[in-house]
């Protein structure tokens, strides 16, 4: 047998591995989930993720010192400031993500009754589908149909 | 303020939590992403990753204990039966994850002269988008349009 084909290239420029780096890790996608459904604020973030408070403190600092988040302040009736989160267009962008996610979640691993949430069309309330299309126009429902192969940045990888 | 209406719901059925439990750490998406390659055995999957051998091990008798591997048996010339790990149909559906992370990725994190790595639809050869689509016919392109509600499994929380 031949050696596999992708053996050949450097996995040192990929963007799963860099976006992995960046949002990888159950905790920030947690927190992340928690932010896409509006709850913005540290304390709200701890009450369903159960995440300890110094793990959320530095997951938060990261995410926004990557540029997915955005510290906004406000001031509660008799408080001190205090800062909400919210998603910037980089962190907005992760929403095929969390949908890709969540499908394969609904389809593998759902309660009999159904999915607990699911993701619309905002402007017009409709149920919305990650739909996968080829540049030629072919819809591809069966995920054997998806292959890959090296794009333009891809470099040969120096054998160790 | 009022709370976040996302507060009054349990995120204890969230199927991206479960998604995540089953596949959502950095090393089981890599050795996902190197099998989606065709990178199937052992040896080969730590050329690229540098996964360590005990962490790969457990990550793969893990991924085939959820059913998304299953082992293959095979034999190389004058060397013992050894196994290497292919993609059930649940570790298939899988590909709009990778491709999720992947475009997100491309988007942002990408050199200059673009991404390492494309996705193609196998039957034409042309270039695989993910597409937002809702039940409505739209197509939508901006993110900003998706946004979330209770599904038919949705439950109340218990306030603690």
């Amino acid at each position: 047998m031949t050696a596999p084909e992708a053996l050949h290239w450097s996995a040192e420029n990929c963007t799963i591995a860099r976006a992995l780096d960046e949002i990888g890790d159950r905790w920030s996608l947690l927190v992340l989930r928690e932010i896409f459904q509006g709850i913005r604020r540290f304390d709200d973030i701890t009450v369903r993720t159960a995440i300890p408070r110094q793990v959320l403190s530095e997951r938060l600092r990261r995410l926004v010192a990557i540029g997915v988040l955005r510290r906004e302040p406000y001031r509660a009736e008799g408080q001190r400031r205090r800062h909400e989160y919210r998603l910037t267009a980089k962190g907005i962008d992760l929403y095929p993500v969390f949908m890709a996610l969540q499908q394969w979640g609904d389809n593998y691993l759902a309660d009999p009754v159904g999915p607990a949430r699911e993701f619309i069309h905002r402007d017009c309330g409709q149920h919305l589908d990650l739909v996968l299309r080829c540049r030629a126009g072919h819809e591809v429902a069966d995920n054997r149909q998806v292959s890959g192969r090296p794009g333009p940045g891809a470099r040969s990888r120096t054998p160790a």
